[in-house]
């Protein structure tokens, strides 16, 4: 099975847009045993899409289209597609009545142009979007198709807007794949994520003891970024299940401490999970990450159960007023100290009446360092019940990956702390 | 001229990145008038870079790889180019010295499989990298090389890690593309972003305007995310400079109040360059952004010197102890409500003494909704030496892009006072 990835719209080649379906639709299928094999991006022209999808079948047995299935005049990829394979569109009943009700819902008029979105190519099977206006379509190119054009497999048009395409991958799509190619062997992935040890370290600590797995069929690959290290085990064949659960407890024997998730889990959630399960809260007090840590806690739904409130405090005088952090503190260790960590997030917990407080002071750079203090130095606090915890790490970034280490490494000493991990572990 | 960049990459198939590199040289390249027909990605085999190569010049005169220069054994890209058209690797003492520099100026020792990125293929043009250790790769398929493979044009071959390749391309590949492929007419582009209104209302309000210079050559391309519209202006030919200076007033005069900066301008710098030139400061109060208003205003270098600081508070707990809400006013009209936005707004300026100070309250969802206050329902206030301002909202999205869009409305709020632009401007 060859898979083809075809991201229609001018606006990726002009650089107007990030391509986020890329990374969301490779991820859930490689989890699924069906690796992509190529993506290309091309304009929202008729030709160029039809030259793609052409070109795309003469590789490949799957091809799925995102975007282009909208009501606008640059909404081209229905037509185009209807047309390489000489498939006339027709209004399709089932598909109007939902399109009618999606605005009488919202009591809002329904365009003209929207109609459109209802045509399906003859012998397409509808996808439902249950978040937007435009079905997605499949398309089976059978021997008939093979006559006109050369092509045989199966076409996928997916909307555009991540908000319908994610659902409609996983309601229609996925079910789809599942039986039209079924895996010919058992497949099996685990995703291992962890954070506060490098990818060559990881490797070093892993593959030795994993060897005796790879001989019977495993690979394992590593995917590192600034804070993070995932580890993918996986296995085909009939052993595909075993192997891989013999992979993660191995790993977990070797590095589980650092293991904070599995597959597509972030770190903050993991806390918010953990934290909602004992009925135990969490303030912040942010100098050096700027709010960061908040926000990322915050796009956790569930958060406002856990988070009693944080404190963005840039200024030595907002250190004093919102965490009552002593003026002699700062004048003697200054603001990027331990003391002053301490300080924070013992006054964050005790304001905001929390079970923790987590607190972060540093340098983000590029000017502020010393000698003594180089830009990337951080002090980060953990206050809870017992003693408070002050680590202090050196993280050399630009400055938004800064903070994304720094936050990884801040809410880790809390995760640690949970899960009676120890405290003291290694610099990320 | 026909551009293609090839993306090169497994982990980039597998989902596990997402390809931020292609947006960046695709904006970078268009607004020089160099637009890209075509965005491949693969795996970091020999054999489909070497394929991916191979097409891409049968339809383009300018490939442009990324990633695989690299000295671990899945960096292939400088080996199969060099074997795909037939020009031997020898070891280029320059680059060698730069990659000894590189280490002996870290005091880290040097990995002997990093002598690898001193290979440069025959006839290739070395493009310094001051950011890493691998330079890029600038190759001329001339006619030896038609003959022998079918290919010609210029091929460049760039790092993956975006600070590496970025300042490469600017100092680099800029200037070689504008010597190699100087633009064989005048081009102009001119892109203005805005805020505050829809995109179809700002087509609705400038296309009639434009019609004339659309008449004599100019093009015009819309594009929208939640919270902004770019209107992109673009000429070519002798009278392109005066095209879209022309285009560019006028739409300034139609929607000028609405335009918050070019290119690539960001809201929240456009802010802090605001307020740093007034040596104003400003405050925050965040319920239902989480953060993210301070987060985004931090990501600014400089940011320190305008934000005196700013409060998270979830909990009415939070925004009575840090922000001094009353009780009453909590217990009368709620914590989603003018009252509490206008308190929070004022009390976050008072307690850090600033000059201005924003404050977001609101239902982020997906639960806590009522009939009188739907999920999405924001009151968001500024405070200021004048009346406090507060608006109300009805931002209907998804937790994230609900984030960004009530960051968005609540920074122009601030920015058109800092403009005296009047503070009343239609919902977003």
């Amino acid at each position: 099975l060859n898979i083809e990835l075809i991201n229609t719209g001018t606006e990726l080649l002009l650089g107007f847009v990030t391509n986020t379906n890329q990374q969301w639709l490779c991820r859930q299928l490689s989890q699924r045993g069906y690796v992509v094999t190529r993506q290309l991006a091309v304009p929202d022209t008729g030709a160029e899409i039809q030259q793609a999808v052409r070109e795309a079948f003469t590789r490949g047995n799957l091809v799925i289209t995102t975007g282009g299935l909208g009501p606008t005049s640059d909404d081209l990829t229905r037509e185009c597609i209807a047309q390489l394979f000489g498939r006339p569109l027709s209004e399709d009943a089932a598909s109007l009545a939902k399109i009618e009700r999606f605005f009488r819902e919202r009591n809002r008029p329904m365009p003209e142009r929207t109609r459109l979105q209802a045509l399906v190519p003859e012998g397409a099977r509808v996808l439902a979007n249950n978040n937007g206006t435009a079905p997605g379509l499949a398309l089976e190119l059978d021997a008939a198709a093979y006559g006109r054009t050369g092509q045989r497999g199966l076409l996928i048009m997916l909307p555009g807007p991540p908000r319908e395409l994610e659902p409609m991958f996983l309601t229609e799509v996925v079910p789809l794949l599942l039986e039209r190619f079924p895996p010919n062997e058992p497949f099996a992935c685990r995703v291992l994520r962890s954070t506060g040890v490098g990818e060559s370290a990881v490797e070093e600590r892993i593959a030795g003891r994993l060897q005796p797995l790879v001989a019977a069929g495993l690979e394992i690959g590593y995917c590192a970024r600034f804070g993070e290290v995932d580890v993918r085990l996986v296995a085909r064949g009939p052993k595909a299940d075993e192997l891989v659960k013999q992979a993660e407890q191995t790993v977990r024997s070797l590095i589980g401490k650092h293991v904070f998730g599995c597959e597509t889990d972030e770190l903050p959630a993991v806390i918010i999970r953990d934290l909602t399960a004992r009925r135990q809260t969490l303030a912040l007090a942010e100098s050096c990450t700027g709010g960061y840590i908040a926000h990322r806690l915050t796009n956790v739904p569930g958060a406002s159960a856990v988070l009693t409130g944080g404190f963005v405090t840039y200024s030595n005088e907002a250190k004093q007023t919102c965490l009552g952090v002593r003026s002699e503190t700062l004048a003697t260790h200054g603001a990027v100290s331990e003391p002053t960590a301490r300080e924070m997030a013992e006054g964050a917990r005790d304001r905001l009446r929390s079970t923790y407080a987590i607190a972060v002071t540093g340098i983000a750079g590029p000017g502020g360092g010393s000698a003594e203090k180089p830009v990337g130095t951080v002090y980060m606090a953990l206050a809870g019940n017992g003693p408070t915890l002050v680590l202090r790490q050196l993280n050399r970034y630009d400055r938004e990956s800064f903070k994304f280490v720094t936050s990884q490494q801040a809410l880790e000493l809390l995760r640690r702390r949970l899960n009676d991990l120890g405290g003291n572990f290694r610099p990320l």
